[in-house]
Parts: C-alpha cells; structure tokens; sequence
C-alpha cells in the first residue's frame, strides 16, 4: 500500500457529477472533455505495487530469435491472427509492427505500452512472450513475395479437414503468452488496439495448460487425459536443428515457420473407449505416457517389438508409430494449448487442441507427418482439425529495432 | 516416471489397427467392442505421479458450510447454470445431487470421480472447490417451495439491465473454482455428464482472475485495471455476518445465497476516458486502490470531506459513495471473475465482469446496493449488465452426505 507519488488535484467535477447523469448515458460528453492522458505519473504510481514469483517472472524479447518458441510454454495463450487493410503496404507495415514491437518489448519486461491506458495491468510479466507470425497475405501486400519462405503457404487439403474459415488463415498472428490469464488478457487487448488503423481481427483462439507451479517438470495433459509432449526435441542441438534457419539472407537467419491447426477433439466418443484402446490408439499408456513396449515416459519405443499374439505390440496405425521421427532435421517442435469452449444444451463438450507446431521448414517436416497421420492414424477417429495457418516466424531483433525490420526495412 | 503396476496384456488388437480403420470411422465398432473400464488399476497407476504446491493444494469439501464462499478466490472459475428436465422431481434431485456431491467430494481432494473417464486430470486439486447453487425452480420441482429462502426469486426489473436469456437464470448452478485451468475444465466435464439424466446445460460462464502466486495476498484487479475486492466484509465476525444464516431450520442455518451477475464493461469508451475522470468515477485512486481521501487501500473513505472547490471529494454519485455499506448485517462478499471472450473483427472487446456476491439475504444486503447504483452510479456509463440469476447456497454436507440434504432428503 503506497502513496501515489504525486497527487493532482481532480477535476471535470460538475461534468462527472451533474452534467454526464443528467444527459443519461452523456459519454459523448464526457469523452469530449477529457482528453486521454496517459501521462508519467499514473504508470509510476502503478509501479509501486509489489510482485511475488509468478508474477514478476521475465522472458527477453530482444534477440536473434524471437521468444515464444523455445521458451518453456506458459500456462495460457491467445493467438491473435490479422487480416492488413486494403491499402496496408510495406511502409504501412513497417509502421505497425514498430509499434507492436516497441508495444512488446515494454509489457513482455513489466513496463506499460507507451499509450496503455490500464498501465497497471501491465506491470506482472509473468513470463509474457510475444511472437509475431507472417502470413502469406503479408508477403503479398508488402511486395515481397520473392522473399517469402516457400513452405509458408497454404497447406494442400486433407482429407480428414473439416476447415472453417473462421479458425483459418490470417496475414499476421500474434502468440501471446504468459502464466497469468489477466496479463495475457491486458497484452492481447493493447495489441489488438495499436493494430486497429492497420488490420482487422480474423480470430482469436484462447488455449491453457496447467497453471505455473501446479505440475513443474512434468508433460502438460491434454483433455483426453494424455501426456502431450513427450518427444519434443530437447533444448540443445535437436532443437536447434529442427526449429531454426541456421543460414540465408538476414530475413531468414534464425527464423522458423508456425502451423497453427485447431484441432476438435470428440470427447463423447472417446469417452466410450476403455482405457487399453485408447493407449492403443496413441501407442503410449494414459498413466505414466510411456510407450506400450516400455515403462518410463522417455523409453524409446519399439516399433519392432512383437506381442504373443505375433502383431507389433505398439499398433502400426498407432498415432505414435504414425507421427514418430528419428532424424532431428525432420522433427518438429508441438506447443499445444487445450481449448475448451462452451459445452451444448445436451452436455456435449467443445474440446480440443490448438495444435502450434515450430518447425525450419514447413514442407520438409511438418507435412511429411501431417500426411502420414492424415492417411492413418487411429486418433483420427476422434479428432477433426477445423482450422488451420501457417505462418513464417521471423527472426528476432534487438534493443531499438523491430520485429520484421530485416524483410521490410 | 513410475511403472504402471499392473502391467495388463493389450487386447481388441486387431479392431483397432484394422477393422476401425477400413470401416472409415467405425467408432460404434470400436465403442461396442470395449466396455468403458473404469477400474482401480489405472487410477493407481495415475496417482503415482508426483505432484508439486500449487496442483497439490487441498480445500475441504464436507463440512457445515460449503466450500467456494469464504474460500479465497482461486484463479479460474467455471459457473455453470443447468435447467431440470421435466419430470424431474423430489426423488430425482436427490438421486442427482448425490452423484454430484460424490464427484465433487473426490474430486476437490483430489481422488477421480467414481466413473471418471480421465481419471488422471483429476488427481490435482488446485484448491477445487464446487458449490452447489439451488434456483428458484429446483424448489417448485422438488414441490418444497414454501422452504425457498424468499429472496431468492428474480430480481426486480431494473433500468440499468440489458439482459440476455443465454447467461441469466437456472434451476441448479455449479460454481467450479481452482487454481488451475484444466482442473476447472475436467472438473466441469464430469459434473455436466452426470448431470446429464437430469437437466441441460443452461449456460456456462468462464472466468479468470490472477494466476496463483502471481500476486500474493493482494486484491485482484479487474480489466478496467481497478483493484477490485477492496471492501469486502474480512474473515471473523464481518464475514460471518454478512454471509452466513444463523440459525433457522436444518436447510437454512449456514447457508448463503448467491447473485451472479455478468456485466459488460465497455473497454472502448472507458479507455477514452482520462485518469482523474476514472477515479472519480469509482472514488478510489487506480494505482493503490486508495479512496480520493486517503493514501492507502485500505483507508476509511471520507464522504464528508470537500475539496477547493467546495465539492465533495469522492464524488456523491461515485461507485464507492453510492455502494457503500457500513452496517456488517448488510453488506455482500463479492468474488467476481474476469471473462474475456474473442473480440470483434474491429478489434472491440468482449470483456467484463462475472460479478458473483454471496450474503445471506439478497433482499435486505444485495438489493438496495443494487438499486441505489442502478438509480445513481457514475460507473453505469461504462458498465451494462447482460445476465442476471439468483440462487440459494445451501448448508454443506458431512462425509457420507450430500448437498441438499436437509431440504430434500
Ligand atoms: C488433437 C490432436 C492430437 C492429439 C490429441 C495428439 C496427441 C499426441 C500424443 C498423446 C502423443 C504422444 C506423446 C508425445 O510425444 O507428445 C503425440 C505425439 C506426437 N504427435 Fe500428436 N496429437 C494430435 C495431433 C497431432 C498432429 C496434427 C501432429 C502433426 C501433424 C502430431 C504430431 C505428433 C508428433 C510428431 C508426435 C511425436 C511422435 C514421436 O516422435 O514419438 N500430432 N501426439
Ligand atoms: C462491472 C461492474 C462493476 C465494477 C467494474 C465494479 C468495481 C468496483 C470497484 C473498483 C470498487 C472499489 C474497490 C472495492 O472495494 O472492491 C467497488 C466496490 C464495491 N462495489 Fe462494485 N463494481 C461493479 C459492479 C458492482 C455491483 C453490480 C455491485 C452490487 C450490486 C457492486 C457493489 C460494490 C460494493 C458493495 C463495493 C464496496 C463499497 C464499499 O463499501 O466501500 N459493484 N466496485
């Protein structure tokens, strides 16, 4: 409990009152007499409030590369996709993601946005990342298609997809997380407003994983209840190899490509499976997530190994044998977030993943698996991907500079 | 990493890697071949994973009063509104309101429901408590009417309310608190699936405040960036007071009852507005949470005292001024959430407050605050209520009993 710093005498006394009560509903009135003033003093007062662990936590923003990908994924997430407004070119573009850089880098470091007018919201980074995503439009519109990754595209059509416009596609994404539910809520909302003369909102997606502390070390569960995660590459050298761009023109250097698939899982008919068919279907016990021919989360599984029955003990249509990669170069990084929206009349759930998948090269390692699952993968039963995007992660950048500077400066 | 510790044969092999696959989503095949097995094995196997603070803690379930009323607020919350089904009546409620106090008591220490599906995402409780709220109609079906509390009955219409049928009434309100999401979800997932013989999900509101240990011991703030939760009645005597009946028949004494609200707040209007306007508005500072005439949070407000200008310095029409109780026997115990859903393509915010105030008499505490901020409260330029309901909390149950057992057992 502190003092404000300064305390200014208060004032439009008459008009808060009297006048805006008086008018019923006046707004325009008292929106008039009031300039905005996101001065100093405010956000200094606001600083004053003391912060524990959680809450005062910090990833960079500043680097080669950008946070949000490797960082150790946060318990909550908003994926903010964009589509530019006609007209929106490359110096317009650079001007917004200036700005939602600069916006950025300030709230990701527990400073208010320069303009933010809840500057205390944004004083609890709790690890808040912000990682910018560029869509194919963005490319286009900037003129630079002939710089675009080429397995930055549409992906081609599945046939398990059952794709609605309104989770697909977008010139920009933005990937905001953090621990705090409220910090993210505050970040998103600045963001989405310093983009308003620029783009328009095409989707927001929502998504949690476990709180931060509830379960540390451990693989996040997903709403069927399985571990998910278990053999993302590790940090060090297999993550290096799959998720970054080791070389190329400065706009490549240390980028990454983003597929972001919301994926709807049926929880009702899974829900009607016992417990051995589902390890089956994935190929990895439900309770300690290790794969059906071994006893520990980190086994290697053994796709070879037999049953007395004489058929391969982890089912070859299993999701693991279907999705399984040894070569680092062709692994991609998950970083899933649940959603669970609300349930129907009848109970039934609207449950699913919003599957967030890191890889160098969309085409080269994301798709190879994807079309391998998409032609068999037992956990198609009781899945159906109804949105997807991609997206190029651009490099990084550092104090001064700005997110996309490399293509578009 | 522990061994499951029953190893069982895999079995229904060649259904799962053949059959489902060449009938093209056979999932009848599939659910027909295996029976749900709900046993203890893979419950064991679950339990056996270590869990750390924040997933670990415990809130007691049985008790003479329930649970999630004077808790301190964990971080995410799930209200969850049903309507009975016709035909359901004294006899079914109880057959519903035992299964649902069996889950709830597991689950909250963190033990699976009985017939719990994903037993592994209930084996942290994160402080999860589930508090039964009892709607004017679940009294008519249960043909107990003349035991409804009598204020718990449709608030009286006001000027202010824009309310929509989606969020606002019930017979049976579940209100799902923890401090982790996916706690809340699974939780939510088992209790409308055995609810389902007996009622339909009416609506369902998700709300957030700031993640565990993200601000330890402080008043939340809500997405106008106020510290909101200031006044409320302290554990002791103000508590007791405030909350709880004391005395009455068996389905009376210790229960509460509960309004919740969902009011929108205007985001786009409000951040027009300056920094003095919005204090004098509420009459507390923004950055401590001080009132207009003190320093700290916690100060006593000066209604009487006058500015320069001959005013009163917390405005006479100021949220404070106008909400202000002092008598202990009249004031609520809020224990709002935050909801935040996807914004509009322009980028405007769906943002506001599940505004949730216990006390022991909606008529005699709730309604005259109400009514004096519905007739005069600066606030109102910036707030609309969306969804209005009321419910009775009844007493808590002891080990072995359920909630709602003294009026209907
Ligand atoms: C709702 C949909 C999905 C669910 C519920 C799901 C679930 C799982 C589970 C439980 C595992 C085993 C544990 C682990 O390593 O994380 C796994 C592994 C994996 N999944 Fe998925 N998955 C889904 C969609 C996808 C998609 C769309 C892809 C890529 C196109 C994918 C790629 C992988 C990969 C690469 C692995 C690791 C395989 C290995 O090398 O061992 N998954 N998934
Ligand atoms: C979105 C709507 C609302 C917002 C943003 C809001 C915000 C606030 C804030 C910032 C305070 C001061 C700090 C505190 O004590 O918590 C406050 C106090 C209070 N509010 Fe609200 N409020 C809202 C709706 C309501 C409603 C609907 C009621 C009851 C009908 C209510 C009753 C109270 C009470 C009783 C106090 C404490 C007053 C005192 O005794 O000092 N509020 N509110």
């Amino acid at each position: 409990m502190t003092d404000e710093p300064t305390r200014r005498p208060v004032g439009r006394r008459g008009l808060l009152t009297g006048a805006a009560l008086t008018a019923g509903g006046a707004l325009a009135g008292a929106a008039a007499l009031t300039a905005a003033r996101h001065d100093d003093q405010g956000v200094r007062g606001a600083e004053a409030v003391p912060v524990a662990q959680v809450g005062s936590a910090v990833e960079p923003f500043h680097g080669p590369r950008q946070a949000g990908v490797a960082t150790e994924a946060q318990a909550h997430a908003a994926f903010v996709a964009f589509d530019l407004k006609p007209g929106v070119d490359r110096a317009g573009l650079g001007r917004m993601l200036r700005l939602l850089s600069d916006d950025a880098a300030r709230l990701t470091q527990g400073r208010p946005a320069l303009a933010d007018t809840e500057p205390e919201l944004g004083l609890l980074p709790a690890r808040l990342t912000v990682t910018f995503g560029f869509g194919p439009g963005l490319y286009r519109a900037a003129g630079v298609d002939d710089r675009r990754p080429p397995s930055v595209a549409d992906l081609p059509p599945l046939r398990i997809d059952r794709l609605q416009p309104r989770w697909s596609g977008g010139d920009l994404l933005l990937q905001i997380c953090a621990d705090d539910p409220l910090t993210v809520a505050h970040a998103q909302r600045v963001l989405i407003k310093d983009s308003r003369p620029f783009a328009a909102v095409r989707w927001v997606q929502q998504g949690f994983r476990r709180a931060a502390g509830a379960e540390p070390g451990r693989t996040q569960r997903n709403l069927f209840g399985q571990l998910d995660g278990t053999a993302n590459p590790q940090p060090g050298s297999p993550l290096e190899t799959a998720v970054w761009v080791p070389d190329g023109p400065a706009w490549l250097r240390d980028s990454s490509t983003l597929v972001v698939r919301r994926i709807s899982m049926n929880l009702e008919t899974w829900d009607l499976l016992g417990r051995a068919d589902r390890e089956l279907a994935v190929g990895r016990r439900l309770g300690t997530g290790a794969p059906l021919t071994g006893s520990a989360e980190h086994d290697e599984p053994d796709f070879a190994a037999l049953g007395p029955d004489g058929l391969t003990v982890i089912p070859d249509f299993s999701h693991l044998t279907r999705a399984h990669v040894t070569d680092d170069r062709l692994r991609i990084l998950r970083r899933a977030y649940n959603y669970d929206g609300v349930p129907a009349a009848d109970g039934t759930a609207d449950s699913g993943l919003i599957f967030a998948a890191y890889q160098a090269d969309i085409t080269r390692q994301f798709l190879p698996i994807q079309r391998r699952l998409a032609e068999r993968d037992l956990l198609n039963e009781w899945t159906t991907p109804i949105g997807s995007a991609v997206f190029a992660v651009p490099p990084g950048c550092p104090e001064g500079g700005w997110v996309g500077q490399q293509l578009l400066g």
